[in-house]
C-alpha cells in the first residue's frame, strides 16, 4: 500500500444547492477555495443519478442511469487534480422508497438536498494513468 | 453551494449501547457533552430498523420498517440543532444475511452493537425550514 | 453509550495495492506505522469479496462469498488491537454493474483499486470479549 502522511488543512460543512449537479458543485467549490487535496462525506437526496461501473476486464466505465428520486444514504469521495482540473472522485450509496440500495461511482446526479463535510489536506494530489488498472490513480 | 469553514473541536470514539435506539443515544450523548455541531461515522449491527424515505413531490417522509437483524455497513450523519433540541441527522446502509443492502434516512433502530467516530466543530448549526424542499436545512 | 474523548494523531491518504487483500493491507500498514487506534474511510473496486453476516441469535459469523468484480461504494472501518494484533474492523458497501448494492462486514476482498483516508487517534483501543453480544468490543 502506497501512502502519504498528510497535515489537515481547512474543514468545511456545506449545504448542496438544490437542482444543481452533486459532483459538479463540489468541484466548483474546491476550485473557488483552492482545495488541492481533500476527502469528503455526505448525505442527502437526489432527483436522479448516473452511476458508473468500471468493467475490470474491458477497462471501461459503463453508465447506469436512474431517473427517479433517491436518498443519498452515504457519499464518500475525495478531491484531487486530474488533467489540470479539480476532480471530485465521488462514490455514493443511494436508495429507493422501499429501502433497496443502489451504489457505485457517481458521475452525475441532480441534488434535491445534501449535506457535506470536507477535510482539506495540505498536500497536492495529482492523478496519473495507471497501467495495471487503466484508471487515473495517485502516484503516492 | 453554501458552506462554512469550521474549526475542529473535540473528537470521540464510542461504543453504542446494546438494546438502545441508535439515533437517540447519539442525541443524548451530544446533549450531555454540549455538542452543537458535528459529523459522525459508524458501523455495527441492529436488531431492527425504521428507514424514512422523503417523497420529493409530496414533501413527506414515508417510513419503511424492517423487523429483522441487519448489519450497519455504513452510517454517516451529523449533529445540529432542530427546534431547540440536538438532532442527529442519520443515514445508514444496512444489510441482510445474504448481503443485499437497504439504505436511507434512519429514524430508529435497536442497536445490537455499534462503533462511532464523532468530530465536533466549534460552531453552531441550527436547522430552519427550507421552502424549496420543505426540509429543515442549515442556513449557512 | 460509552465513549472516550480522543486526540487526533497522524493522518494518511493511501492507494491500496492492486491484487492484494483489502483488509490485510490496511492491517499491515497499521502495524508498520505503529497505529494503535484509527478510523478509516475508503472507496474503490474489488475483484471479489467475502462478507460476514453476524447471526445475532446463533452468535456466529456466516460468510457470503461473491466471485465477481464489485465497486466499493463506501468503506468505513477502524483499527484497534485484538488478541495482540492490529485488527481492521472493516465494513463495506459494494455494487454490481447494474447498480444493485451488497453490504456488510468485509472479511476479505481482492483489491482492484482503492483510495483511503485514515485518521489516527493518540489512544489505545483493545478489543475484549463482550458477554451480551459475544463480539469483541471496546471497553471504553
Amino acid at each position: 500500500m502506497d501512502y502519504r502522511e498528510v497535515t489537515g488543512g481547512r474543514e468545511f460543512v456545506a449545504r448542496l444547492d438544490h437542482g444543481r449537479d452533486w459532483r459538479e458543485q463540489i468541484e466548483a467549490f474546491a476550485a473557488d477555495e483552492g482545495i488541492d487535496a481533500a476527502f469528503f462525506f455526505g448525505l442527502g437526496a437526489v432527483q436522479d443519478a448516473e452511476l458508473y461501473f468500471y468493467d475490470q476486464d474491458e477497462k471501461t466505465y459503463f453508465p447506469e442511469t436512474f431517473e427517479e428520486p433517491l436518498e443519498v444514504a452515504a457519499c464518500v469521495g475525495n478531491v484531487s487534480h486530474l488533467e489540470g482540473e479539480r476532480f471530485a472522485h465521488t462514490h455514493a450509496v443511494l436508495s429507493r422508497a422501499d429501502g433497496t440500495a443502489l451504489a457505485g461511482h457517481l458521475n452525475r446526479a441532480t441534488t434535491f438536498a445534501g449535506e457535506l463535510y470536507l477535510r482539506e489536506f495540505d498536500t497536492e494530489l495529482e492523478r496519473a494513468h495507471d497501467e495495471t488498472t487503466e484508471l487515473d490513480l495517485w502516484p503516492l
